[in-house]
Protein backbone atom coordinates (compact mmCIF):
# COMPACT_ATOMS: atom_id res chain seq x y z
CA UNK A 1 0.00 0.00 0.00
CA UNK A 2 1.12 3.33 -0.94
CA UNK A 3 1.19 6.28 1.88
CA UNK A 4 1.35 9.63 0.60
CA UNK A 5 2.49 12.60 2.62
CA UNK A 6 1.59 16.29 1.44
CA UNK A 7 0.18 19.35 2.27
CA UNK A 8 -3.04 21.39 1.21
CA UNK A 9 -2.08 24.47 -1.34
CA UNK A 10 1.54 22.60 -1.91
CA UNK A 11 2.35 20.89 -5.27
CA UNK A 12 1.42 17.28 -3.65
CA UNK A 13 -1.65 18.06 -4.83
CA UNK A 14 -0.11 16.26 -8.62
CA UNK A 15 1.04 13.38 -7.03
CA UNK A 16 -2.24 13.11 -5.43
CA UNK A 17 -4.50 13.67 -8.48
CA UNK A 18 -2.18 10.73 -10.52
CA UNK A 19 -2.67 8.24 -7.41
CA UNK A 20 -6.14 8.59 -7.91
CA UNK A 21 -6.34 8.39 -11.69
CA UNK A 22 -4.11 5.33 -11.95
CA UNK A 23 -6.65 3.84 -9.58
CA UNK A 24 -3.58 3.30 -7.13
CA UNK A 25 -4.16 1.70 -3.66
CA UNK A 26 -2.73 4.85 -1.32
CA UNK A 27 -3.40 6.18 2.00
CA UNK A 28 -2.54 9.73 2.31
CA UNK A 29 -1.41 11.46 5.34
CA UNK A 30 -1.48 15.49 5.66
CA UNK A 31 1.51 17.45 7.26
CA UNK A 32 0.55 21.35 8.88
CA UNK A 33 2.75 23.42 7.58
CA UNK A 34 1.25 26.17 9.74
CA UNK A 35 3.25 24.13 12.59
CA UNK A 36 6.09 23.79 10.76
CA UNK A 37 5.54 19.67 10.61
CA UNK A 38 7.48 19.39 7.71
CA UNK A 39 10.66 20.00 9.34
CA UNK A 40 9.92 17.79 12.83
CA UNK A 41 12.07 14.93 13.52
CA UNK A 42 9.47 12.56 12.58
CA UNK A 43 9.05 13.62 9.14
CA UNK A 44 12.63 14.35 8.45
CA UNK A 45 13.14 11.16 9.22
CA UNK A 46 10.67 10.38 5.95
CA UNK A 47 11.93 13.16 4.38
CA UNK A 48 15.43 14.62 5.16
CA UNK A 49 14.43 17.86 2.65
CA UNK A 50 11.66 18.97 4.79
CA UNK A 51 9.02 19.20 2.06
CA UNK A 52 6.24 17.62 0.21
CA UNK A 53 5.43 15.23 -1.53
CA UNK A 54 6.90 12.15 -0.19
CA UNK A 55 5.55 8.48 -1.19
CA UNK A 56 6.19 5.42 1.01
CA UNK A 57 5.95 2.32 -0.82
CA UNK A 58 6.88 -0.73 -0.49
CA UNK A 59 10.80 -0.55 -1.53
CA UNK A 60 11.46 2.81 0.03
CA UNK A 61 10.60 6.19 0.36
CA UNK A 62 10.43 8.52 -3.05
CA UNK A 63 10.36 12.11 -3.11
CA UNK A 64 10.34 14.80 -6.30
CA UNK A 65 7.46 15.78 -7.95
CA UNK A 66 8.51 14.69 -11.75
CA UNK A 67 9.48 11.53 -10.72
CA UNK A 68 6.93 10.00 -8.42
CA UNK A 69 4.61 10.91 -11.15
CA UNK A 70 6.76 8.91 -13.68
CA UNK A 71 6.66 5.83 -11.10
CA UNK A 72 2.83 6.25 -10.73
CA UNK A 73 2.31 5.51 -14.61
CA UNK A 74 4.95 3.33 -14.88
CA UNK A 75 3.58 1.42 -11.67
CA UNK A 76 -0.09 1.49 -13.14
CA UNK A 77 0.33 1.19 -16.58
CA UNK A 78 -3.51 0.20 -17.31
CA UNK A 79 -4.49 4.08 -16.55
CA UNK A 80 -2.43 4.85 -19.19
CA UNK A 81 -1.04 7.89 -17.64
CA UNK A 82 2.20 8.05 -19.94
CA UNK A 83 3.64 6.78 -23.30
CA UNK A 84 5.57 4.53 -21.37
CA UNK A 85 6.66 2.55 -24.72
CA UNK A 86 7.61 6.05 -26.30
CA UNK A 87 11.11 6.97 -25.05
CA UNK A 88 10.96 10.21 -27.16
CA UNK A 89 6.93 11.19 -26.43
CA UNK A 90 8.10 10.16 -22.20
CA UNK A 91 10.52 12.23 -22.26
CA UNK A 92 8.45 15.23 -23.84
CA UNK A 93 6.37 14.50 -20.92
CA UNK A 94 9.23 14.67 -18.29
CA UNK A 95 10.63 17.99 -19.68
CA UNK A 96 7.26 19.23 -19.64
CA UNK A 97 7.41 18.65 -15.81
CA UNK A 98 11.21 19.44 -15.44
CA UNK A 99 10.45 23.02 -16.40
CA UNK A 100 7.47 22.98 -14.38
CA UNK A 101 9.55 22.20 -10.81
CA UNK A 102 12.50 23.94 -11.41
CA UNK A 103 11.66 27.00 -13.53
CA UNK A 104 7.62 27.43 -12.94
CA UNK A 105 7.38 26.41 -9.24
CA UNK A 106 10.80 28.10 -8.73
CA UNK A 107 9.47 31.52 -9.76
CA UNK A 108 6.36 31.03 -7.86
CA UNK A 109 8.79 30.05 -4.32
CA UNK A 110 10.11 33.45 -4.58
CA UNK A 111 6.96 35.10 -3.69
CA UNK A 112 6.73 33.57 -0.23
CA UNK A 113 9.97 31.80 0.04
CA UNK A 114 12.59 34.50 -0.44
CA UNK A 115 14.28 33.15 2.50
CA UNK A 116 15.62 30.04 0.92
CA UNK A 117 17.45 31.98 -1.11
CA UNK A 118 18.45 35.85 0.62
CA UNK A 119 18.36 37.20 4.22
CA UNK A 120 17.42 41.00 3.72
CA UNK A 121 13.67 42.06 4.02
CA UNK A 122 14.71 44.05 1.52
CA UNK A 123 15.16 41.77 -0.89
CA UNK A 124 12.04 39.31 -0.53
CA UNK A 125 10.08 42.47 -1.44
CA UNK A 126 12.08 42.90 -4.48
CA UNK A 127 11.67 39.29 -5.00
CA UNK A 128 7.64 39.40 -4.76
CA UNK A 129 7.34 42.03 -7.20
CA UNK A 130 9.06 40.06 -9.81
CA UNK A 131 6.53 37.33 -9.52
CA UNK A 132 4.15 38.23 -11.71
CA UNK A 133 6.58 38.67 -14.43
CA UNK A 134 8.16 35.82 -14.00
CA UNK A 135 5.55 33.56 -13.62
CA UNK A 136 3.46 35.61 -16.10
CA UNK A 137 6.35 34.79 -18.56
CA UNK A 138 6.52 31.37 -17.75
CA UNK A 139 2.97 30.72 -18.25
CA UNK A 140 3.27 32.71 -21.65
CA UNK A 141 5.60 29.98 -22.58
CA UNK A 142 3.15 26.79 -21.94
CA UNK A 143 0.26 29.12 -23.74
CA UNK A 144 2.15 29.54 -27.04
CA UNK A 145 3.62 26.24 -27.68
CA UNK A 146 3.76 23.34 -24.52
CA UNK A 147 0.19 23.06 -24.25
CA UNK A 148 -0.94 21.50 -27.10
CA UNK A 149 -4.51 21.22 -26.18
CA UNK A 150 -7.02 20.31 -25.03
CA UNK A 151 -4.38 18.13 -22.67
CA UNK A 152 -0.83 19.23 -22.16
CA UNK A 153 0.72 16.69 -24.58
CA UNK A 154 -2.52 17.06 -26.86
CA UNK A 155 -4.76 14.32 -26.82
CA UNK A 156 -4.16 11.56 -24.36
CA UNK A 157 -4.01 12.89 -20.65
CA UNK A 158 -1.02 12.43 -18.99
CA UNK A 159 1.13 13.09 -15.84
CA UNK A 160 1.77 16.80 -16.99
CA UNK A 161 -1.96 17.08 -15.97
CA UNK A 162 -2.18 17.35 -12.82
CA UNK A 163 0.87 19.06 -12.26
CA UNK A 164 -0.30 21.77 -14.62
CA UNK A 165 -3.23 22.38 -12.87
CA UNK A 166 -1.57 22.74 -9.50
CA UNK A 167 0.89 24.93 -10.62
CA UNK A 168 -1.84 27.30 -12.31
CA UNK A 169 -4.03 26.95 -9.14
CA UNK A 170 -1.45 29.71 -8.15
CA UNK A 171 -1.57 32.22 -10.96
CA UNK A 172 -4.27 34.00 -8.93
CA UNK A 173 -2.15 34.26 -5.74
CA UNK A 174 1.13 35.22 -8.39
CA UNK A 175 -0.92 38.09 -9.50
CA UNK A 176 -0.90 36.87 -13.50
CA UNK A 177 -3.51 37.65 -15.38
CA UNK A 178 -5.85 34.49 -16.32
CA UNK A 179 -7.47 36.51 -19.00
CA UNK A 180 -4.21 36.45 -21.05
CA UNK A 181 -3.95 32.38 -20.55
CA UNK A 182 -6.67 30.90 -22.17
CA UNK A 183 -5.60 27.63 -22.93
CA UNK A 184 -4.18 27.39 -19.78
CA UNK A 185 -7.86 28.97 -18.21
CA UNK A 186 -9.26 26.21 -20.75
CA UNK A 187 -7.19 23.29 -19.25
CA UNK A 188 -7.87 24.51 -15.22
CA UNK A 189 -11.73 24.37 -16.09
CA UNK A 190 -11.89 21.02 -17.27
CA UNK A 191 -9.28 19.31 -15.08
CA UNK A 192 -11.37 20.71 -12.17
CA UNK A 193 -14.41 18.80 -13.73
CA UNK A 194 -12.67 15.41 -13.15
CA UNK A 195 -14.04 13.21 -10.86
CA UNK A 196 -10.23 12.09 -9.52
CA UNK A 197 -9.87 15.83 -9.01
CA UNK A 198 -13.02 16.75 -7.71
CA UNK A 199 -12.44 13.98 -5.18
CA UNK A 200 -9.16 14.85 -3.88
CA UNK A 201 -9.86 18.16 -3.58
CA UNK A 202 -12.31 17.68 -1.65
CA UNK A 203 -10.35 15.65 0.64
CA UNK A 204 -7.21 18.54 0.60
CA UNK A 205 -9.50 20.99 1.15
CA UNK A 206 -11.61 19.59 4.05
CA UNK A 207 -10.52 21.01 7.70
CA UNK A 208 -8.10 19.17 10.03
CA UNK B 1 21.67 10.99 -36.12
CA UNK B 2 21.16 13.50 -32.56
CA UNK B 3 22.70 17.20 -32.04
CA UNK B 4 23.94 18.28 -28.95
CA UNK B 5 23.40 22.07 -28.22
CA UNK B 6 25.54 23.43 -25.58
CA UNK B 7 27.87 25.82 -24.01
CA UNK B 8 30.82 25.00 -21.21
CA UNK B 9 30.44 25.72 -17.91
CA UNK B 10 27.03 24.88 -17.91
CA UNK B 11 24.86 22.10 -16.86
CA UNK B 12 24.71 20.65 -20.93
CA UNK B 13 28.02 18.68 -19.49
CA UNK B 14 25.80 16.24 -18.18
CA UNK B 15 24.31 15.04 -21.19
CA UNK B 16 27.04 15.96 -23.26
CA UNK B 17 28.89 12.87 -21.15
CA UNK B 18 25.72 10.68 -20.95
CA UNK B 19 25.75 10.45 -25.13
CA UNK B 20 29.19 9.57 -24.80
CA UNK B 21 28.75 7.08 -22.38
CA UNK B 22 25.56 5.55 -24.34
CA UNK B 23 27.88 5.38 -27.16
CA UNK B 24 25.40 7.42 -29.34
CA UNK B 25 26.22 8.84 -32.80
CA UNK B 26 25.49 12.88 -32.05
CA UNK B 27 27.36 15.74 -33.05
CA UNK B 28 27.69 18.94 -30.87
CA UNK B 29 26.92 22.69 -31.42
CA UNK B 30 28.62 25.05 -28.93
CA UNK B 31 26.79 28.34 -28.10
CA UNK B 32 28.87 31.48 -26.93
CA UNK B 33 26.86 32.59 -24.09
CA UNK B 34 29.07 36.02 -23.93
CA UNK B 35 27.94 37.22 -27.01
CA UNK B 36 24.15 35.98 -25.66
CA UNK B 37 24.00 33.51 -28.47
CA UNK B 38 21.24 31.54 -26.69
CA UNK B 39 18.34 34.34 -26.81
CA UNK B 40 19.25 35.12 -30.83
CA UNK B 41 16.26 34.51 -33.23
CA UNK B 42 18.08 31.51 -34.46
CA UNK B 43 18.21 29.55 -31.37
CA UNK B 44 14.91 30.75 -29.79
CA UNK B 45 13.24 28.87 -32.95
CA UNK B 46 14.78 25.33 -31.55
CA UNK B 47 14.81 26.23 -27.52
CA UNK B 48 11.95 29.19 -26.68
CA UNK B 49 13.78 29.09 -23.50
CA UNK B 50 16.95 30.85 -24.20
CA UNK B 51 18.99 28.14 -22.57
CA UNK B 52 21.43 24.98 -23.05
CA UNK B 53 21.49 22.26 -23.24
CA UNK B 54 18.86 21.54 -26.36
CA UNK B 55 19.05 17.95 -28.06
CA UNK B 56 17.50 17.66 -31.98
CA UNK B 57 16.03 14.31 -32.34
CA UNK B 58 14.67 13.21 -35.33
CA UNK B 59 11.13 13.32 -33.70
CA UNK B 60 11.69 16.53 -32.57
CA UNK B 61 13.67 18.83 -29.52
CA UNK B 62 13.92 17.90 -26.17
CA UNK B 63 15.43 20.08 -23.16
CA UNK B 64 15.69 19.50 -19.44
CA UNK B 65 18.49 18.22 -18.51
CA UNK B 66 16.24 15.03 -16.61
CA UNK B 67 14.09 14.59 -19.07
CA UNK B 68 17.18 14.16 -21.55
CA UNK B 69 19.29 11.91 -19.89
CA UNK B 70 16.22 9.58 -19.36
CA UNK B 71 16.04 10.23 -23.38
CA UNK B 72 19.49 8.44 -23.47
CA UNK B 73 19.25 5.98 -21.43
CA UNK B 74 15.98 4.70 -22.58
CA UNK B 75 17.34 5.22 -26.39
CA UNK B 76 20.72 3.23 -25.53
CA UNK B 77 19.85 0.40 -23.41
CA UNK B 78 22.52 -1.71 -23.86
CA UNK B 79 24.87 0.98 -22.16
CA UNK B 80 23.04 0.32 -19.33
CA UNK B 81 22.63 3.61 -17.99
CA UNK B 82 19.29 3.52 -16.11
CA UNK B 83 17.26 0.57 -14.36
CA UNK B 84 15.05 0.57 -17.34
CA UNK B 85 13.04 -2.61 -16.16
CA UNK B 86 12.58 -1.36 -12.26
CA UNK B 87 9.87 1.67 -12.08
CA UNK B 88 11.12 2.37 -8.02
CA UNK B 89 14.62 2.02 -9.04
CA UNK B 90 13.94 4.42 -11.84
CA UNK B 91 11.88 6.72 -10.00
CA UNK B 92 15.10 6.77 -7.42
CA UNK B 93 17.12 7.99 -10.45
CA UNK B 94 14.81 10.19 -11.58
CA UNK B 95 13.78 11.50 -8.21
CA UNK B 96 17.90 12.72 -7.46
CA UNK B 97 18.22 14.46 -10.95
CA UNK B 98 15.17 16.61 -10.42
CA UNK B 99 16.64 17.63 -6.72
CA UNK B 100 19.83 18.69 -8.67
CA UNK B 101 18.04 20.42 -10.85
CA UNK B 102 15.06 21.92 -9.57
CA UNK B 103 16.77 22.69 -5.97
CA UNK B 104 20.12 22.41 -6.59
CA UNK B 105 21.37 23.90 -9.84
CA UNK B 106 18.66 26.72 -8.82
CA UNK B 107 20.56 27.35 -5.54
CA UNK B 108 23.76 27.40 -7.46
CA UNK B 109 22.12 30.24 -9.98
CA UNK B 110 21.05 32.53 -7.45
CA UNK B 111 25.30 33.64 -7.62
CA UNK B 112 25.13 35.15 -10.74
CA UNK B 113 22.07 35.08 -11.97
CA UNK B 114 19.68 36.94 -9.71
CA UNK B 115 18.39 39.07 -12.41
CA UNK B 116 15.94 36.25 -12.88
CA UNK B 117 14.21 36.86 -9.54
CA UNK B 118 15.03 40.13 -8.20
CA UNK B 119 15.71 43.63 -9.51
CA UNK B 120 17.88 45.49 -7.26
CA UNK B 121 21.89 45.34 -6.73
CA UNK B 122 21.57 45.01 -3.16
CA UNK B 123 19.40 41.88 -4.07
CA UNK B 124 21.98 40.39 -6.17
CA UNK B 125 24.82 40.84 -3.45
CA UNK B 126 22.36 39.67 -0.42
CA UNK B 127 21.10 36.00 -2.91
CA UNK B 128 25.21 35.86 -3.39
CA UNK B 129 26.17 36.08 -0.08
CA UNK B 130 23.87 32.90 0.51
CA UNK B 131 25.13 30.87 -1.99
CA UNK B 132 28.08 29.24 0.07
CA UNK B 133 25.69 27.77 2.68
CA UNK B 134 22.47 26.78 0.37
CA UNK B 135 24.84 24.83 -2.10
CA UNK B 136 26.33 23.46 1.19
CA UNK B 137 23.70 22.26 2.64
CA UNK B 138 22.08 20.43 -0.68
CA UNK B 139 25.80 19.22 -1.04
CA UNK B 140 25.54 18.30 2.46
CA UNK B 141 22.37 16.16 2.04
CA UNK B 142 23.92 14.31 -0.96
CA UNK B 143 26.83 13.51 0.80
CA UNK B 144 25.04 12.14 3.92
CA UNK B 145 22.34 9.92 2.52
CA UNK B 146 21.88 10.51 -1.67
CA UNK B 147 25.29 9.67 -2.66
CA UNK B 148 25.25 6.06 -2.13
CA UNK B 149 28.70 5.17 -3.23
CA UNK B 150 30.74 4.36 -5.38
CA UNK B 151 28.64 5.89 -7.68
CA UNK B 152 24.88 7.75 -7.22
CA UNK B 153 22.89 4.74 -7.14
CA UNK B 154 25.82 2.65 -5.40
CA UNK B 155 27.43 -0.10 -7.43
CA UNK B 156 26.15 1.07 -10.83
CA UNK B 157 26.90 3.39 -12.80
CA UNK B 158 23.83 5.85 -14.00
CA UNK B 159 22.69 8.61 -15.80
CA UNK B 160 23.04 10.65 -12.02
CA UNK B 161 26.33 10.66 -12.28
CA UNK B 162 27.51 12.54 -14.93
CA UNK B 163 25.28 14.85 -13.52
CA UNK B 164 26.47 15.34 -10.11
CA UNK B 165 29.76 15.44 -11.76
CA UNK B 166 28.89 18.42 -13.28
CA UNK B 167 27.08 20.17 -10.52
CA UNK B 168 29.53 19.37 -8.54
CA UNK B 169 32.22 21.32 -10.47
CA UNK B 170 30.68 24.35 -9.68
CA UNK B 171 31.59 23.87 -5.92
CA UNK B 172 34.98 25.63 -5.80
CA UNK B 173 32.87 28.85 -7.59
CA UNK B 174 30.39 29.37 -4.89
CA UNK B 175 32.99 28.69 -1.86
CA UNK B 176 31.26 25.22 -0.48
CA UNK B 177 34.54 23.69 0.74
CA UNK B 178 35.33 20.30 -0.79
CA UNK B 179 36.52 18.84 2.24
CA UNK B 180 33.88 18.86 4.32
CA UNK B 181 32.22 16.93 1.05
CA UNK B 182 35.13 13.76 1.20
CA UNK B 183 32.08 11.40 -0.81
CA UNK B 184 31.16 14.43 -3.34
CA UNK B 185 35.34 14.74 -4.07
CA UNK B 186 35.76 11.05 -4.46
CA UNK B 187 32.85 10.74 -7.06
CA UNK B 188 34.36 13.77 -8.96
CA UNK B 189 37.80 12.15 -9.09
CA UNK B 190 36.31 9.24 -10.01
CA UNK B 191 34.29 10.76 -12.73
CA UNK B 192 37.00 12.68 -14.41
CA UNK B 193 39.35 9.65 -14.58
CA UNK B 194 36.51 8.03 -16.98
CA UNK B 195 37.84 7.82 -20.38
CA UNK B 196 34.14 9.33 -21.83
CA UNK B 197 34.04 12.48 -19.44
CA UNK B 198 37.90 13.14 -20.47
CA UNK B 199 36.99 13.26 -24.04
CA UNK B 200 33.79 15.60 -23.90
CA UNK B 201 35.92 17.94 -21.48
CA UNK B 202 38.81 17.93 -23.78
CA UNK B 203 36.45 19.01 -26.41
CA UNK B 204 33.71 21.61 -24.13
CA UNK B 205 37.50 23.11 -22.80
CA UNK B 206 38.89 23.84 -26.65
CA UNK B 207 38.77 27.36 -27.46
CA UNK B 208 36.33 28.27 -30.13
Amino acid sequence: MLKLYYAPGTCALASHIALEEAGAGYTTERLDFKSNQQNSPEYLAINPKGRVPALVTDRGILTETPAMLGFIAQSFPKAKLAPLDDPYAFAQMQAFNSYLCSTVHVAHAHRVRGYRWAADEASFADMKRMVPKTVGACFALIERGMLKGPWVMGERYTICDPYLFTLAGWLEGDSVDLATLPKVADHRKRMSERPAVRKVLAEELTPA
